[in-house]
């Protein structure tokens, strides 16, 4: 029974990092599809989206079974509920990664970004991209510290989201309110996507310290 | 067994009432806060957030609790599960209520809307706390016919969002970048508020149909 159940664990971080891996790169397709107004890789990632849907339904049905079938207790429940919670959290990243997308296409042929802010979002995705491999290898490993990890570089995209606010207020900005709107927006897509990446990882500490992290 | 198991389902029914509550109410302080420039008001949504945080956690013990006693299956894990993602959607709802109280107090004492876009932001503020009582109802009596009318208050608030930005995005916006970049953050946070409402709604229609309503 223990056996089975492990497997069936097993199953579940699987089917975790296969959504990490899908969610980056939607993200690292949308990112190029943005910078390079490309509308076929935009629209990729519109139509790849219902896997990450799907995947994340199976997560919870795989869940649901688990529950049902093996009534975890403590520190196994735990695992199962948080992959639950996970589930959610990389297909609201993979809603991100898709609103940038869909971004890039309703812009299409133009640039939906001015050239001095086109730094920034390719860094945003940089980082994006890299987040969803690190939340890949914190559900492979179950490694506390490299989950820790992931708040630098959550702080890095902060940073970066802080300052493209700068650039927007500052009295130099000579693109209008519309690129202004679209800028913004895309900034939030990107710092939740980061947000929503530490919070698996925080999931993940929790599940091996049985503490949630604060902060 | 089972009427305890009844009890205690009760009680997380209550739970889930009182943060739709109070996520409803700071929502109304801080749309005030907002179209007032009401510093003291938009503190108290800033303090009193730590309660929908706090009402969260006690949702997310009490499942547990739930779970690791009683074992439930079908239907009641169903319910249980359900309750947790409820949890989690209306404490972001708080966080959302936290994000316009905090823009209010960013920029105190001026107002953060220019006077054409008040009336907009009035009305997503009274749409956003009807979404919150009728979620409250929808949790209490388990109708599905109610939680699907929460559908049609989205539907607005869609709208009025879409005609936000395109007021935003017309020639005749005279209030420059920075109010444009308040105001379309500001939307989002109302768009994103009624959209988690009407996530809770499925999910009571989920707990009682068996079937995830799409859409």
């Amino acid at each position: 029974m223990r056996e089975v159940y492990q497997e069936q664990l097993g199953v579940l971080a699987d089917e975790l990092a296969s959504m990490s891996t899908m969610v980056g790169t939607a993200m690292e397709r949308a990112t190029k599809a943005l910078l390079e107004a490309d509308l076929s890789l935009a629209e990729q990632v519109l139509d790849e989206d219902v896997q990450v849907d799907e995947a994340r339904a199976r997560v919870e049905e795989h869940a649901f079974g688990l529950l049902a079938l093996q009534a975890p207790v403590a520190g196994d429940l735990r695992t199962v509920i948080s992959a639950i919670h996970a589930a959610e959290d990389l297909e609201r990243m993979g809603d991100l990664a898709l609103h940038v997308a869909k971004t890039a296409r309703r812009r299409h042929p133009n640039a939906v970004l001015p050239q001095d802010v086109q730094p920034y979002f390719a860094e945003m995705g940089r980082i994006a991209v890299k987040l969803a491999g690190r939340v890949r290898t914190v559900i492979r490993t179950q490694d506390v510290e490299a989950a820790r990890g992931l708040e630098e570089d959550d702080d890095e995209m902060d940073d970066l989201h802080r300052h493209l606010f700068t650039v927007l207020m500052s009295p130099e900005w000579s693109h209008g309110v519309a690129a202004a709107v679209d800028v913004t927006l895309l900034g939030r897509f990107y710092e939740r996507f980061a947000d929503h990446a530490v919070s698996v990882a925080r999931r993940v500490v929790f599940v091996v310290t049985g503490k949630m992290p604060t902060g």
